[in-house]
């Protein structure tokens, strides 16, 4: 009596949802349980070191849920130790920093890119260093913008306030004349169509989630661990550290299903 | 890609584990995924109505481990409701009281049997219902103890007030000459020792696990549900509602594993 095994995803909360959408849509087969760690978001201001015992803390819980392969969907946390958690955990770890990159670099035509994040993102750099890995001609704007975070999971996207911010935060990126903009942060996309209306029509906005789904999909391809059937969509779970309610309403509104969310307290560290 | 499927155990705190010991001994190829409500027990005292809830709200959090059968190895949760949940919940779902009194009935011979259980279960009347309808020549003598939870979740078994308490509560089943001593709630195997030594040597006290692990083993194998492989260790997988830290503690005596319990947060019903 064998059960289908679940694609793990964690997040400091709601952001991480970005890339279950895409992994929905890529992978409408595949199972998923998903770790919002809302009691201590945001991660963005917390030390590396702190991050990455959070994230691993989560994904010891995750793996007690019959998983195969752990997306650390939040792109602090992946700058924070993708190496490490790849030492340590069983599973194949996927992070969110260089599929992004991937993406921009093949729609940049002007070589100026630009790259917002966390502080714990921009000032590890992370994405700097990937860039330069891959093409040396790139020039790299980055910039943290640690608000984002806070207007997203709390709901606050359609504030007048939220757009007054977007565009004290862009300007410099907007006058440095990039043409792709990565959302280096999962909870970005959520607020996508402000960002592109500060930046402009030009400027194109590049999401992890597509690129990260994709990669998924060919390491389960590769190990032959893509799930035959179909019908999963009762099979998702939702967990988060701090009351689900918030962490419901927003996500339901961005996967467009029922989500049941339960609490889980995790302890001290 | 496939995982095995789980048993599902539920119970108002520690005492389910006395089944779960049971499960892992008749049936070691099995996982388990384990529920105690310990910020809600005792159960015993509280409405019928309350603790069905809680019961089916805990169920639906199981539903979400990839399971297989539900087990509520909680007297008072099997009294207050066992055909409500096994109307409204998908799999085979075994209750503990039915086990234990087919044990009972195979061991009396003066046919006086004592039921020991919380408040809840006696008044109930679920065992004597039962008994009657299995063996109506049978005399019960039923008792609730309400403290023995209490005692067991604290871990105040070994202390000198206990015998006092079990000396207290007995007397009345012991001058009734039973020599069956149904322990009607799953907590009660834990101070089996010091209430085997108030009833004396003669008296069988009977526990419902052993019954109910096999009632398990055969609702698996009637509907070839029984699990092929042997190592499971480490996919059991315990959640409180409360801190874990006790419950660790008596869990990890009693079964001899290393138990690793999360904190699942219920919402208010």
């Amino acid at each position: 009596m064998e059960a289908l095994k679940s694609i793990a995803l964690l997040d400091s909360g709601v952001g991480g949802l970005t890339v279950v959408k895409e992994i929905f849509k890529q992978l409408p087969e595949e199972r998923i349980v998903y770790f919002g760690d809302t009691a201590r978001m945001p991660y963005g201001p917390r030390p590396h070191e702190e991050v990455r015992k959070f994230a691993m803390q989560i994904i010891d819980f995750l793996q007690t849920q019959d998983i195969k392969l752990v997306i650390v969907a939040c792109n602090s946390a992946s700058a924070a130790g993708l190496p490490y958690y790849q030492e340590n955990v069983k599973y194949p770890v996927v992070g969110v920093i260089e599929p992004g990159i991937r993406a921009a670099l093949s729609h940049t035509t002007t070589k100026k890119v630009g790259v917002i994040g966390t502080e714990g993102t921009i000032n590890s750099g992370a994405y700097e260093e990937c860039i330069r890995s891959l093409d040396p001609a790139v020039e790299i704007f980055s910039l943290a913008c640690p608000l984002f975070v806070l207007i997203v999971e709390n709901n606050l996207i359609g504030a007048k306030e939220t757009r007054k911010v977007a565009e004290e935060y862009l300007r410099p990126l907007k006058e440095a004349g990039v043409d792709a903009l990565i959302l280096g942060c999962t909870h970005y996309p959520l607020m996508a169509e402000v960002i592109q209306e500060v930046m402009g029509p030009e400027v194109r906005l590049i999401s992890s989630a597509e690129e990260t789904a994709r990669e998924a999909r060919e390491i389960l391809n590769d190990r032959k661990l893509l799930n035959p059937s179909s019908d999963n969509s009762c099979h998702h779970r939702f967990f988060v550290s701090a009351s689900p309610e918030n962490f419901v309403e927003i996500g339901e509104t961005l996967i467009n299903m029922k989500v049941k969310a339960y609490q889980v307290i995790l302890p001290a560290i």
